[in-house]
């Protein structure tokens, strides 16, 4: 599994070996260095399984994810991680498989996720853009809010916020003064921290990089996610991405949360909703 | 698969049979009489494959369905079919496992769908609301544009037309007069024809039964789906159900489009999104 940027902390993050003599099979340790609340980051563990794939089906002259649904079984550890990919149709354009994330606890492999994916060729599509949601209007990222001002106590369970340069828009971050917008909205700028540009598996972290949406309504606790969808509409630009993160619907303890991300131009890039678990605000 | 309301089309149309000494393998027909476009319609495919998990799952207290992602690999035809389900994980308040729905075609089985799915109890969830989107206000169902005025040549292709009654938002029909809003919305009032009532697996249905949005931006053409994930996120109510579906990107040939359905009470009970393909307008 080469890349041209190994050596970036995501590359690596993401790396996996394939298994010799069992195709479609992929070994890889998951980094503590991508940790939130004790478990591994969602959007990091989704890019995982989307390097899997992209292996399996670059054979096929379809690199790119267009759109992957994950399940999320159990919470995923640091170390040791199998991937096991299966390939459902070869199409012309697109090809479909699934995947699924295992590792061993307790002596016996247990799932962590399966996801389902297809993934073409997003270099190969036309340019038409008949119609795109503007990317929102931000201060400059220097006059944004850095992670790096987080309480340490949030963000020592968050060893991710170091390998994340986030500078959330200063008018949503109100829950950090313990006076959230009640909007259920979260936006700001996204890059990694040590300089590596984004790619459609970057996007697949950066859908799932920000706080919980649930901050900006006042609920401070982890909202586990079951299911994320992630659509990736096209290949990024370098440079900073923006990304926008909501809510509309939080009730009988389960909220759905939006992402759109743009890239450096302006451009609408990915897009995601997640349905997670929540208690409710007090 | 017993059902209480066994006589309606809307369960003769999901009807799935237990294959004896195969667990969790299902067989039923897929009637024409759902029929669009050639295909069957993807949202009574979606119920259809609900109704197997929703057996396999009943065991254990978890009937119904949280969040669904189905992707479509082919176009389901009228004939038998089979759905095989497999269980991931039982959990103490949710289950998740997959379905596939398969079809024999030219002498051998071909996957139509590989859907994904948690189950729970929606009835045992926490009654709170703390943020909700608001039911469209629309003009009452006898002021709305019945389906059946649609145009014979679309109708003739639409068998599933005769199984809904779908009155839509005066508001939202000018692409039938060749005057296409642009807005990328569509919005109207849907029930099944012959009063069965809505459930959770109805709900499966609602999210992908009206005309495809991009006829309000003047692309006519079918919108074949890559990816669907619906959540149901409440027990519907008896009587109408409010649909209002959009998009915000379509680009590249692609476009994404979201479905929210409300009850008769104005309650959110479902939601989804989907990944589509489309010719661009010209």
């Amino acid at each position: 599994m080469t890349s041209t940027q190994q050596a970036s902390e995501f590359d690596r993050g993401i790396a996996l070996a394939a298994r010799a003599g069992e195709p479609g099979c992929y070994e890889g340790s998951l980094d503590p260095g991508w940790q939130i609340a004790g478990g591994i980051n969602g959007g990091l563990l989704l890019a995982t399984i989307g390097n899997a794939l992209r292996d399996t089906f670059s054979a096929h002259e379809h690199p790119d994810p267009l759109a992957v649904s994950a399940f999320y079984l159990s919470a995923s550890r640091p170390g040791a991680a199998t991937v096991r990919t299966e390939v459902l149709r070869r199409g012309r354009s697109m090809s479909t498989g699934t995947a699924s994330l295992l590792q061993v606890a307790d002596g016996a492999e247990v799932e962590r996720i399966r996801a389902t994916a297809t993934y073409g060729d997003l270099g190969g599509l036309p340019a038409d853009v008949h119609s795109a949601p503007e990317a929102p209007n931000l201060p400059p990222p220097e006059r944004c809010v850095p992670s790096d001002l987080a309480p340490e106590d949030f963000r020592s369970m968050a060893s991710i916020l170091d390998r994340l340069d986030l500078r959330l828009d200063p008018d949503c971050v109100g829950w950090a003064l313990g006076e959230p917008s009640g909007r259920g909205m979260l936006q700001g700028w996204l890059r990694l921290a040590d300089g590596r540009e984004p790619d459609p598996l970057m996007l697949l972290l950066a859908v799932d990089a920000l706080p919980p949406v649930t901050f900006d309504l006042g609920v401070m606790g982890w909202t586990p996610t079951l299911e994320l969808t992630a659509y990736v509409r096209a290949v990024p630009a370098p440079g900073w991405l923006r990304v926008r993160i909501s809510t509309s619907h939080f009730a009988g303890g389960f909220l759905e949360e939006d992402a759109e991300v743009w890239d450096s131009t302006g451009r609408l890039v990915a897009q995601s909703r997640q349905l997670a678990r929540a208690a409710l605000a007090r």
